[in-house]
């Protein structure tokens, strides 16, 4: 009962569609952990073979979410423990940050659409140590150990003319990073997880998802150091919230729907590049980028 | 076969939307114009009645709709042609225009939400004069008439803790203009028409319409000056996407829907306050804002 | 020594200059105060008398400044210490805070010049709740006490046609609160100052002060209810850049300069509209808003 | 009667202070230009020899300034003029632009400072060619020739960690343009140049000009490409204004400020890091970009 392809960043919507269609998927574990006084449900699925990949439409490797019904609530405590879960989340995948190394964290997307803008966002606010601790070295911390951190915002194709994956490499090339960090928007199948979820994974970040298209691979296999990619889901696709109220419906009356299927499809035409987002959707990315800045500075101790 | 009540701050699509249940309606009177060469298709919709006002759900009064398909492409030549047809209806509508008078433009809704920033926009980018005529006279502007325009941006009711009413009622007693205009940014039903449609009205702005939940009446009832209203719809909510691709369906299919609608509709809770908009909506408030802008710049020939 | 008319909105620097000519100024007292801990000075100017105030060129009432170095460095510990000393002086001078009452907070100047940003800032950070209160009354708040507060942003003359003077009275004379208090960007004498003080009077706002040149007089006997204002320098006149250092000039080599000084003044013309601001203007505008937000919040006690 | 160094960007700021003090300089040759209709005034100074660039304290090369009194008025008209005879000046000076190139518009500085925002608002309204070249080829364009443009926005160290020369060559080695073209914003030594002025240079950029300080070298030796760059004086350092006015006095005078002159700079302390812009310095600097943009475009004929 598909048809209409299933659009989603989230690697847990992913999971959660394929168990409602087929039950069990071999070569995907899912590990789901959830903390009583913070109200934060993570969980892990991790891709083991090629197989669970091609299932999955996503590459092997860990995806850990994060979810918090209140993510948005202007609670300013309450972001300090998403963000001190978070980083304790980062510092199990980013490799090589219990000894000194060096960061660059990379902010995807265009700055001047709201909902495109988490990644900007972010690294616009990341405490930045990279050129101090090359100009005055270690002594101007105080500090046992220091990581370099540098920000990149490389901004969109249709602004640039050139793609994402080209302009990080350049700077990878020269500046030599150990591992690189992105920072994107991401699509998500469900409304409710719209701004509420933060995925981390140790994959990168491949073409064709996301809000916009701006990019070709991002990963340890174009760029030579490893890629830690942190998304949050802030806009679900149009036809997506139609396509999945039809097919609960059809559920709820037990109807066969294949053959009208086609014809509310081919209806969708006119949702394309069409997106649905909150009516509060400018505070919210505010809001959850604070948390993610917060995370990635306490993660890496440059505080 | 509604149940599910259409959403819409258009004439224009509450006149379609009646035409598709009932045939014609009494009361409400409709003249299509399509200008060949700028492919500008002008609807006037004129509820002359009370009860065509309350089949329409909308007052008694004039509703002038352009509408261009390709209003946002960045072609300024286009926006031009498309300002001089809005300054033509708008001196058509805007009384006492054709005299000297003093004229107050009020942009409604949020600045910092994108889809809600029109109102704000347009007044930002006006030529104000009524500061300039009351300091130095009509002389410093070497014109046989001068209009006293002035702009007021009241802000939203979240960020202001008053209804824009009460803001506009109080400076409008206190700097007596002869006549309000007011800009917002509306809901429409079609995702079509995003961005693509202008509305003029005589009617003023009545609650529970627009975007965000911003207003009272604001009205010539309310204010003791006549209103005219200026909307552009930039968003569809979420809920009417959905049932109106399912409608559309039960169409085409034949079948009888009334029993699962109300199921259906049962399960859209989670797309309250959810909002459908082109992945561009950025770029194309600015485009339209600039186009009501000029527009009424050379309705009141102040440049 | 003057000829050139010093420029500056702090009554504390009116003080010092006229202790620098003349010794004494009777009708002016003035009381020092210094946290030792957070290196904050407070120093309260009263002017007392009409000849107190000839002489100061500012009106009868108190003049309260808050001076601390660090003000604008990235410390939200330092900053929370220098909103509680704010708070606690606003409390002292806001008459009936004791009890429920009605406040109207006015943000001044233009939110599109940086260093005039400081008013709209302030006010669109703030915890409005007048619209709360009025629909569901003190019980939505769990607090004994709850004031309504209500935010204007009356924008700039050039932009509205209208004196701010005009604005603010028609919303007050609408809404009616029992005070107002208006935020402003002012100008300062010397560059030490800049976003590094505060000033709090119970004189409300006089024309020909501030940045621009935005208002008419905004005080109780304009508005009819008491008028605190609260203004942070955030430029100074560039030709008082000049004359300054000329004067100290002068002092040092022991000269006579008054022949000379008309010439350099002569020469200043072209300094006319030109302000001198730091280069992180920006960013220390945006710290001290949120130090005055707070302090705010805090004298509301609406958190 | 120097002592105090003067701090200008331009080269023809250069020349005059020069003059000032001793008459001709070998190795450097001006040349005037005026357009009677256009009122706009183009003087280029060419450094020569080796001499001449100490002298100067600038590389050999060419400087192009094109000034015009009323730059900054709201005036679309006029800014085409001055756009269409910059874009004249950049067709001479960029090598291989009467083939078909590809060219990376490099916009400096730091876009949340208004003063040094110039050059990433240039680029981000530029027309941006070379993804729709690389995708669809020229038939995209309809045109006989077409550059391949991309822009880049490196942002300042501060907030990258990174030169702004590091980003951009590596940027440079990956993508390969034919010429890079940088956009920065400039200090002037006479506020009279403030936004009025626009100077071309063959040249690049060298560390510890401009507004900040966000650059090594960007120039053909660095990145391996000719380097044009477009530099516009939007701030004066406060200490300049105080100096100059001061030698302005002592010549009226006559006396000899030898002696006192180091006293005067020694109090100049805390004008460190100040800078002197006019009041609309938000305005003008968005009409310049405008300006700069379009001249671009026209000189790239893309459009």
């Amino acid at each position: 009962m598909s048809g209409f392809k299933v659009r989603t960043d989230l690697a847990l919507e992913m999971r959660e569609s394929m168990e409602e269609s087929a039950g069990e998927c071999r070569g995907v574990s899912v590990e789901e952990d959830y903390r009583e006084e913070s109200e934060i449900k993570i969980t892990k699925v991790i891709i083991e073979t090629m197989n669970g990949a091609k299932a999955m439409g996503k590459p092997m490797g860990n995806y850990i979410t994060l979810e918090a019904p209140a993510m948005t609530q202007p609670d300013e405590n309450y972001h300090q423990e998403i963000s001190e879960e978070l980083a304790k989340q980062l510092k199990e995948i980013i490799p090589g940050i219990e000894q000194e190394i060096s960061i660059m964290v990379v902010g995807l997307g265009n700055r001047d659409v709201t909902a495109d803008a988490l990644g900007p966002n972010v690294v616009d606010n990341l405490v930045i140590t990279r050129h101090m601790v090359k100009e005055y070295g270690k002594v101007a911390f105080n500090k046992k150990q220091v990581h370099m951190v540098s920000g990149l915002i490389p901004g969109v194709m249709a602004k640039t003319g050139m793609e994402s994956q080209e302009i990080i490499k350049g700077v990878v090339e020269k500046t030599k990073p150990d591992v690189v960090i992105v920072v994107d928007a991401l699509a998500a199948r469900s409304t409710r997880r719209l701004n509420r979820t933060i995925q981390i994974s140790n994959t990168g970040i491949h073409p064709g998802s996301g809000v916009g298209n701006h990019r070709n691979a991002i990963t340890q296999e174009t760029l030579g150091v490893p890629v830690i990619a942190i998304g949050v889901p802030t806009v679900v696709d149009a036809a997506t919230i139609v396509s999945d109220a039809f097919e609960k419906l059809m559920r709820q009356t037990g109807e066969e729907p294949i053959d009208i299927q086609d014809e509310l499809l081919s209806g969708l035409g006119e949702l394309y590049n069409m997106y649905v987002t909150g009516k509060d959707v400018d505070f919210e990315i505010k809001q959850i980028s604070h948390i993610i800045c917060n995370a990635l500075n306490s993660a890496f101790e440059n505080f």
